[in-house]
């Protein structure tokens, strides 16, 4: 099965365009948890079991582990490992934003497909096509690429001009033209630009998109899909995190994430 | 001591401007270090103490420890332990190529700066100046930037043309004029590039630049020192791989490596 028929199954299957961000800091997450060997897992799994019948996939971002050293990797790697034994339906994105020259990113090939059974990574597109060839050629596998970030001052180089466009519609063309001959590309754009994120969709139906920055980074929910969503009400992968994860640190904090992914869900499909 | 002077200590003291890459990827290590316990660790250290007077950096690359998982993380911080400890006047570069939005690159910082102890670490422009702002507020520490990357492609973004310059030079003096204000940045310019590396340097003659792509990746020593030496004769820390750590794969591998970064050493010095 290839990644978009995975993708495109859940997306079914659950009825959701919502993508439940781990990004499970350690000093976060209730305090009730701090005290197990393995805070970083339990409240993945906690959270996982809460909502895996109302996302299409799940991101964990490496920073939040990476900060813990060894042990954090070995978290993650429990994370990814319960996900794709208990439901393997589910993708996951490792939001690791990588990117090396040729060879030295079978490293992270091995780090994010095989090691972790990720379904996808998110990766910087500065280095080129030809750099990125070791995650392309993982046909089975999905390179989700920087094209319109969230953040702030995103536009510092992505507003660049060249010949009457910006640098990161040439990004979003290059992708959509030349990287995606093996149909496992999607690109990401920030639900903070809606109208970048239209004129990126006017370019490709077909793409689909990670689309972090709604929730606490303050993206609209309704812009984002009257600019994103394709012909077929879809091609959205909307990522949220702080306000689903962390909706509440008591012991009811899966049953409040579980509230908050509905509502989320629910959200997105009035417009779908 | 600030981060440029300890780099500048460290060329004086052993007279290099040699930084030799730790990409210890495991099939390549010598066989009789393959059944111990830490095999990469184990072979970081002799090649380190076969070095260590010889060079101004080391440079481990995260992608051949996280291609190892957990256990490859463990091995690059026994790595970084035993650099700080027995040689803490090397710097020490964790090429990890990161970069998110703002907060997310907290986690990086803790990985880099405070879990590995690294003084420096390499860094993807694209989100911009505000999103790195966790990296250059640490004032203590190196942020090295992607300018003109070494590998084939490096053009299919980099060499876009923006009234009159290319999207490198854009990044270069962005760099050098904004994202420098505690004195903590570095460029990496390829070897593979020496025109570009020219135009670079002619924009500050006082910023240090990473250069890789000698050696193995085919660039010219003498094009690139003529290119990129400042006005001091220096200003480069030139990193060079595999064509030191894998000169050899017998038991001979360590005293092999310490003849092949002293001539490189010696070669460079030949032009300062």
């Amino acid at each position: 099965m290839g990644i978009m028929e995975k993708i495109k199954n859940i997306i079914a299957k659950n009825n959701s365009l919502v993508c439940v961000g781990l990004d499970s800091e350690v000093a976060k997450i209730p305090t009730h948890l701090k005290s197990l060997e393995f805070p970083q897992f339990e409240f993945n799994k906690l959270i996982i079991n809460a909502t895996a019948d109302l996302v299409c996939a799940y991101k964990p971002n490496t920073a939040f582990y990476e900060a813990q050293g060894e042990k954090g990797i070995k978290e993650l790697k429990m994370t990814c490992d319960y996900l794709t034994q208990k439901y393997p339906e589910i993708p996951i994105i490792l939001d690791a934003k990588r990117a090396d020259i040729g060879n030295t990113n079978n490293g992270y090939v091995k780090f994010a497909f095989d090691y972790l059974s990720a379904d996808m990574v998110t990766l910087h597109p500065y280095l080129g096509q030809e750099a990125l060839a070791p995650f392309l050629d993982r046909a089975d596998k999905g390179s989700v690429i920087l094209c319109r970030t969230s953040n702030p001052g995103a536009g510092e180089f992505q507003d660049l001009r060249i010949n009457n466009k910006n640098l990161f519609e040439i990004v979003a063309e290059k992708i959509i033209k030349d990287w995606n001959t093996n149909n496992n590309c999607l690109l990401v754009v920030g639900a903070t630009y809606p109208e970048e994120l239209e004129l990126i969709r006017s370019k490709t139906d077909s793409m689909f998109f990670l689309v972090p920055g709604i929730g606490a980074q303050g993206g609209d929910l309704e812009k984002t899909l009257a600019s994103g969503l394709n012909s077929e009400k879809s091609g959205l992968i909307i990522s949220s995190s702080r306000i689903i994860i962390f909706a509440d640190n008591t012991e009811n904090f899966a049953a409040k994430a579980r509230e908050e992914a509905m509502k989320l869900k629910e959200e997105i499909n009035k417009y779908r």
